[in-house]
């Protein structure tokens, strides 16, 4: 059967996250419903690369689905595009070869944290950012985030409810960037725990107003105890940047 | 009496416009009950330079309010933004001889109106833009454009409902540019008809997209009759970017 990547991007404040739930508005949900329609296949099934939480966005997820039909991929994504709401974009759709599949072929994840620092917080903007009114030590945020780098127990910044087989991943890049008053945290991994990169923007948002010394992210993570990290932050400012297959196009040397 | 100027952001998605109604969110209404509350005065009134419509945003929205309590201006601006919801944000405050009213003392008004015309539209614009999918003439719109400059009886752009003394305005300059993908029409004047801008993009849109010819422009504006003109195009995609007291500071001199 022809099977389809498709890259989505998505504005998550009104879901319930990408995964499908009942009664609940999710980007599964209004996927699944419009490729079900137009493929006239109402067993079709879609996989995406990465369970976004409620209110997470989206900038380049990727999902994957096999059909009866053969698509000519403009079409497809056209089509999509026609009946998707607003807040849900196809940006590309392409064939692949049969045993592809969105999360189990994905080899990285690039995830995006945004917290702007202006006095005063744009309507424009608060949709999309955590707000502070603090100024941030961005030097004291890398230093903090250097001990993340590399393969790690992060049971202190996983969610309760984690469904995760191990609480061991590897982040291989941490980058901490401003662009005027602006500052994103980026982050690639193989994959991420539930809420993990919340929660370290969390607890680097603790460092960087100075509240904590950059030499406690190191402790904490070594603690494996959530009570240890600061808080979670909003969903609202986390964005999934980019899905990665075969090799990491950011390189493997960390940063940050 | 002290009196001040605030000028205003807002994010028009979910409001019913600027002007205070019963029993539906407004702008003014979300401005004023903060007002009332931390000026603890019942009677308080707040004026705001324009009308905007259900929908429409607004970058520099100025409104006026007379009061008996003296208010270190930042502090205003301040405790404002903490009270007012995320859509609305107080750029600035600053006091103002008492006869300064913001609608009155207004000399000009500028509005710009936003169209996005990528194939995809992001899900991060579409809140802000109005979208289509057709090519754009640029020259055929700035064209077209032209007769609109100066002193017009603009009935043809006029809402049904319009409350305007005079359906006479004076248009002092228009601009039709182009960043990436996004077309933007901005216009100064002293003051606008009710969907006049929304109503003036949509007919320059169906000149943009090669359905009429540039000349009908002026044809339906000496028509003085709104079921010559275009359609009037989506309230989201409508901001208002300044208001101006005095001088205008973008010159006299009409471009575009």
């Amino acid at each position: 059967m022809p099977t389809y990547k498709l890259v989505v991007q998505y504005d998550g404040t009104r879901y319930a996250g990408w995964q499908i739930q009942p009664e609940r508005p999710t980007v599964q949900g209004e996927l699944l419903s419009r490729l079900r329609r137009i493929c006239n296949q109402a067993e079709l099934r879609v996989a995406g690369a990465a369970r976004t939480d409620a209110g997470t966005h989206a900038l380049g997820q990727v999902a994957s689905f096999a059909t009866g039909r053969d698509w000519p991929p403009q079409k497809l994504a056209y089509v999509l595009n026609r009946l998707l709401p607003l807040d849900i974009s196809v940006l590309s759709a392409a064939p692949v070869a049969a045993d592809f599949h969105a999360r189990r072929s994905a080899t990285g994840r690039v995830y995006r944290y945004q917290i702007a620092c202006d006095p005063v917080l744009s309507p424009f903007l608060a949709p999309w950012v955590h707000h502070t009114r603090s100024p941030l030590n961005l030097e004291a945020m890398r230093r903090g985030a250097r001990c993340f780098l590399g393969e790690h127990d992060f049971s202190s910044f996983r969610a309760a409810g984690d469904v995760s087989a191990s609480p061991v991943k590897t982040m291989r890049s941490i980058e901490i960037e401003r662009r005027s008053e602006m500052i994103t945290i980026t982050v690639e991994g193989s994959s991420f725990l539930q809420h993990m990169v919340r929660t370290m923007a969390g607890t680097l948002l603790e460092i960087g107003r100075g509240r904590w010394h950059p030499s406690r992210a190191e402790a904490i993570l070594e603690a494996r105890d959530r009570s240890f990290a600061g808080p979670t932050l909003p969903a609202k400012g986390l964005f999934l940047v980019e899905v990665l297959y075969g090799e990491s196009p950011r390189g493997s040397l960390p940063s940050g």
